[in-house]
Order: structure tokens, then C-alpha cells, then sequence
């Protein structure tokens, strides 16, 4: 018999649900099937609003040391934020994406092909740029005071940026090829931007984007542009049409909530965050504080977003037995969480996704 | 009889469709009952990409100081833009807004009463800065171009741009105390912002936003927050919970077309760019190439703008007539455009409402 592969995995609750329902995406890769030629070690790692309380630090440097030197992957629950600015707190997920150069934030937003309206599609969100470099300044004026913030645009992010966005419409292709059904015919990158108004930085993101996926590599994939305003204007008129969208770090922030809206809740849509040869995997939602401790958090989206992690990590049959045994509780329709409009508490619908791998 | 008051209005069709729909408004507002008390002046003016590609200048001087000696108000249509940057080449209704200061982009969005999920919102968009200032710049580094721009925002636009949205919705709520049917119970504004990531800009706006709405005068307003990727989650999940919404430029932008969505057709959509004593009326969609010269564009969006523009010179009974004359057309549903499903041409929809003043 083969040595299993084992792989650490980092474990980061965060605040609020974040407690509730990364223990479920613990204990998904714990249930995965011996044949699979898996085995996991997790370390259980801090950071958010809490920890910063506690510490002084919302992330502090020995989760980064350990994920750096020690994990494979992790998964990342919520984090809160406090109501106004607090002196030396700021988002521990925007700092780790920057420390460990996670730079693609990859989200699939798909129904069940049994929807009345099937949609089946991924923002690849640019994650390491953009307004995100955080650069501020204020300065005080006989007006009051003006601030400005620094969006920045390089060739090398926006490169790498579409260039893992075509290899993923090939990977969704090349599944769709083995006989996956699906709704699209064949792989498209949408590019998004705002070139119109800003003709250097998203003119940059644009061209560069155009250029990586010129690569012979990606002969097949069709690519073409929207205007950032007219992309959420047609994510809601016509979803379907999408395949891979891909955008820069705010955009892509924006559509993938948007996108998140046209499934019926956030409580469904995963994420990872993507390095050389590592993955977060991090729900999309929030810490939603208005249900936290009662029980009631869907897993789904974190469960998503632990095969998402194993999909990167190249363990693609393992993430497909999760992807089944969600989808099979969906189709059910019988244990939903209430966001959902079910009754079912976070226990109920993880034993039933559980008894389904 | 009174003296009528005589309206300068600008007329700037710019290109595509933009042609086709603005003498529709030009005819609305000379179809008004002479009991009305107005008289309307019209001065045809240029801009746009034809204008650039015959005169080296997307917007005139001689357009600007029309506008700005000349006249009350305007109409603009839309201007195409080219595929790829020229050099010399940028957006007239971008400078316009800024030479003008027209410091308030107003976006109602509503469905007919009658719709099976009403809404009615107002998105106030600040229109003077954030990323629309297009300071960029861009610099050459071993690993390729990296490119700048700045968001600045200031307390002055953010004050000013709450306060006219405190003014928007106290307006709304006379015109509902009034008798008008609503959805609405009070007024409410939602805030806009994104200063989770960007404490200084963001930040900025968020509190200078709320410092203006603690005005006495906004006693009877609600004051609510969302984060700009939530706020757009809650767009497409409860429209019909939001009032007046303000945002900073950008995300106002995008807001915009998302709310415009929900109505079914950016046909539907009107704008209006206010300063002091001056708007200009604007339909959201674009030039529409795609069906530029067929005679089948929607004039609706532009018919709301022109009402839109009387509301912010003091012509609010002239607006009522208008926006009556819309929504008795659309609430019979039997001459709509093509974008609504129907089959009347601009003509025919145009002389429908003309009937209904
Ligand atoms: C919490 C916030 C900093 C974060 C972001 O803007 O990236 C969140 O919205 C997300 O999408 O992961
Ligand atoms: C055409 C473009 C410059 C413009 C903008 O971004 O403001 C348009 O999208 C709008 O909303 O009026």
C-alpha cells in the first residue's frame, strides 16, 4: 500500500461563525475516504478582532511563521472588525494574502444544474494590489481635511492574475470534457476593468491581461472585456453567460458578493487564496455576529472552501468528493440552514454532508 | 397671466443613440401645458467621439462656456468611446461634471407600483472625485510597468454629497406625506463605504457622511451604513429595503448599474449631474452601438431626465407630469421598446407618452 500523503493544515476560526464552522471543515478532510491516500495534521492558529484584544495584534507574527514554514494549506474563518477605526488594528486576511504572496483569490459561484437558472462560474480576483497597498495620507486643508489612498496596477500581478485565470477555464474545461455536465460550451475569460476612466492603471490590467492569455497555451479560451459598472449590471441580467471573470483586487471583491447574491446566500460561496504551492481556504461570508453562537451558520461555504484548498493543492479527487457530497445534500433540499430557508442547525446539515462522502 | 420663466437648455446628443433619443426629450419638454408657466429655449452643443474625431476634442470650450453663461440646464445623451486608448481622448462627461461642479450625480430607480417586487431607491453619487480625479501615472521597473492613481477624497464633497442626500430624502418623504403610494415608511439614507480596508479615504467619507446627517434638519432621517461589497450582496437580495443610497464616485458608479438591473432595462434609467442652480439630465445606458441607427432605443431613460433636471430647477410640477405620463405608459405595458420585450420603435413609444402629458 502507497505512504499516505500527509498534509498540515492550519486552522485560523477567526471571530464570530468563523468558531463554528471551520471545526466542520476540519472534520470533512478527517472524514475523507483511506482510499484517497490522504492523512492531515492540523495546528490551530489565532488572529482577528479577538486575538487583537487579547494581544495587541489582530495577526500575530508566529501564524504567519507557522504557515510559512510549516503548512500546506490552511482554512480561514471570519474575522470581526471593530464598528470605527482602532488605532494599529487592521484585517488579518488582507495582511496574510500580502505576507505569504497569495495572489489570486479564487470564487465559484454555482447553483445545482437543477436550478430553475443555472450558473456555474469563478472570480479570480487579483489579491495582493489595487487600493489594497493601503497607501494613505490626510492631509488638512482650509476645506477640511482631504485624504487620498494609492491604487496600484503592476504588469506582474495583473500577468499572473490571468494567467492562473486561463489555466482554471482549461481545468474547468478539461472536467467538463470527462463528461461533467455543464452549461457552458466552451472556456471564456471575461476581463474586468475600468480602462475608460482610468487608462493607466486598469488600461494596464487590461492590456497585460489580453496579453498573458495570448499564451498558445490558451488557443481555445475566448476572452473578452466588460466595464466594471456594466459587469454587475450583466451578472444580474445574464449570469449564465459567465464562465471565468477576472478582475482586479476591489472589482473583484464587489462581483464576487454580487455574485454570492445570486445564489441565495453567502453561507454557499467558497474561496481560496493562492500561492506558489499553497491555499487558504476561507468562506466568503463574514463573522456575522447577529447569529453567531446560536448554531445556525450554514457549513457549506467553508466545506466549499476546504475542497477548494485540496483542488490547489493538486488533491482534485478529494475536493470532488466534497463538491458530490454538497451538492447532494443541495439537490436533497431536505437539511438546509435558515439562510437557506431550512430549519436545519450547522450540525445536522455537516452530518448529513458527512454520511454523503 | 403670469410672465412665463424661460428655460436655456443645452442639448449635447453626443454619439449613437445618443442622437436618436435626445430630441425625445427636447420634445417632451416642449409638449408641457403652457400652464405650466414655462417656456424652453434650446442650444444645440457638441461632445463626444465623432466630435473628437472631427474637432481633436472630446469637449469644446465653446460647449463648457455655453453651458456655463448661457444656460439653466442641459441635456447630454452618451458618448462612445474608442476601443483602445488615443491619446488626447478622454471621457467629456467626466471633464464636464468637473469644469461644471456638478457635485451631485442623482440615479432614482424605481419599478411602477404595480411591479410584483416594487422598489424605489435614489443612488447619490459624489461626482467631482474618489478615483475620477484620474490622477494617474506609471513607471517602468525591471519587472515591468507599474501603474498609479489616486483616490482622494475629501470632507468638503463628502459633506456636501450627504447633505443633498439628507435633502433627497426629506423631499421624498414630503412628496409620500404628501399621498404618493409607497413603499417606503421614513426616510432613510444608507452609507456607502469601503473603510474596512481604507480607514483614511473611506474613513473620511463614512464620518464626514454621518457628521452631515446629524443636521437638525435630518432629525426625521435614518442613518444606516453598508460596506460597498455587502451593500451590493443587499442590492440584489432586498432592494426594497433602501431609500436614498450615497456613495463616494466609483462605487456609486457601479451601484448604479446594479440597481439599474433590477429594473430590467438601463433604458429605464435616468440621471441627473446637479450643481449650484445648474443639472444636467443624463440616461444611464451608454451610446449602444449595437443598435444605433434602428430607431428602437428606449427614450425613457432620457424622458426621466428631463424631469429629473426640472426637479433641481425648481420645476417639481413640471417633473410630476412627466414622470406620470412614463409610468401610465409602462403601467399599460402595450408600446414598450425592445428592451423591455416589447416591439414599439423610439417613435412610437415617444408619441405615447407625448398623449398621456
Ligand atoms: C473583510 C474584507 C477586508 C475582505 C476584503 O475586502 O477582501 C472581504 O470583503 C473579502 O471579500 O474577503
Ligand atoms: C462613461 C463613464 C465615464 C461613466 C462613468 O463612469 O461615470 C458612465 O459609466 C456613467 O455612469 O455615467
Amino acid at each position: 500500500m502507497a505512504a499516505r500523503r500527509t498534509l498540515k493544515i492550519g486552522l485560523i476560526p477567526g471571530d464570530g461563525i468563523g468558531k463554528e464552522v471551520i471545526p466542520a471543515g476540519r472534520r470533512i478532510l478527517e472524514a475523507l475516504p483511506a482510499s484517497l491516500g490522504l492523512k492531515f495534521d492540523f495546528i490551530d492558529l489565532k488572529a482577528g478582532w479577538e486575538t487583537f484584544q487579547q494581544q495587541g495584534v489582530a495577526l500575530p507574527d508566529e501564524t504567519v511563521s507557522v504557515l510559512k514554514s510549516d503548512c500546506h494549506g490552511a482554512l480561514f474563518g471570519a474575522v470581526s472588525s471593530p464598528t470605527t477605526a482602532v488605532k494599529g488594528y487592521s484585517s488579518p486576511i488582507v495582511a496574510l494574502r500580502k505576507k505569504l504572496d497569495l495572489y489570486a483569490n479564487v470564487r465559484p459561484v454555482k447553483t445545482v444544474l437543477t436550478a430553475p437558472k443555472p450558473i456555474d462560474m469563478v472570480i479570480v480576483r487579483e489579491n495582493t494590489e489595487d487600493l489594497y497597498v493601503k497607501e494613505e495620507r490626510t492631509i488638512q486643508t482650509p476645506d477640511g481635511p482631504v485624504a487620498e489612498a494609492i491604487k496600484r496596477i503592476s504588469y506582474r500581478a495583473s500577468h499572473r492574475i490571468a494567467t492562473i485565470a486561463g489555466e482554471i477555464a482549461l481545468r474547468r474545461q478539461k472536467i467538463r470534457a470527462a463528461g461533467a455536465p455543464s452549461i457552458h460550451s466552451g472556456p471564456l475569460v471575461t476581463i474586468t476593468h475600468k480602462s475608460n476612466v482610468l487608462s493607466q492603471t486598469d488600461g494596464l490590467f487590461r492590456s497585460t491581461a489580453r496579453d498573458a492569455l495570448k499564451d498558445p497555451r490558451f488557443a481555445s479560451v475566448a476572452v473578452e472585456e466588460q466595464i466594471v459598472d456594466s459587469m454587475v449590471y450583466k451578472l444580474f441580467r445574464q449570469p449564465e453567460a459567465y464562465d471565468v471573470i477576472v478582475a482586479p483586487n476591489l472589482y473583484g471583491d464587489i462581483l464576487s458578493d454580487g455574485a454570492a447574491a445570486l445564489v441565495g446566500s453567502l453561507g454557499l460561496v467558497p474561496s481560496a487564496n493562492v500561492g506558489e504551492g499553497f491555499a487558504i481556504g476561507e468562506p466568503c461570508h463574514g463573522s456575522a455576529p447577529d447569529i453567531q453562537g446560536q448554531g445556525i451558520a450554514n457549513p457549506i461555504a467553508t466545506l466549499r472552501s476546504a475542497a477548494l484548498m485540496l483542488e490547489f493543492l493538486n488533491e482534485e479527487a478529494a475536493a470532488a468528493k466534497i463538491y458530490a457530497a454538497v451538492d447532494a445534500n443541495l439537490e436533497e433540499g431536505k437539511l438546509l440552514s435558515p439562510d437557506l430557508g431550512g430549519t436545519a442547525k450547522t450540525e445536522e446539515v455537516v452530518q448529513d454532508i458527512l454520511r454523503r462522502l
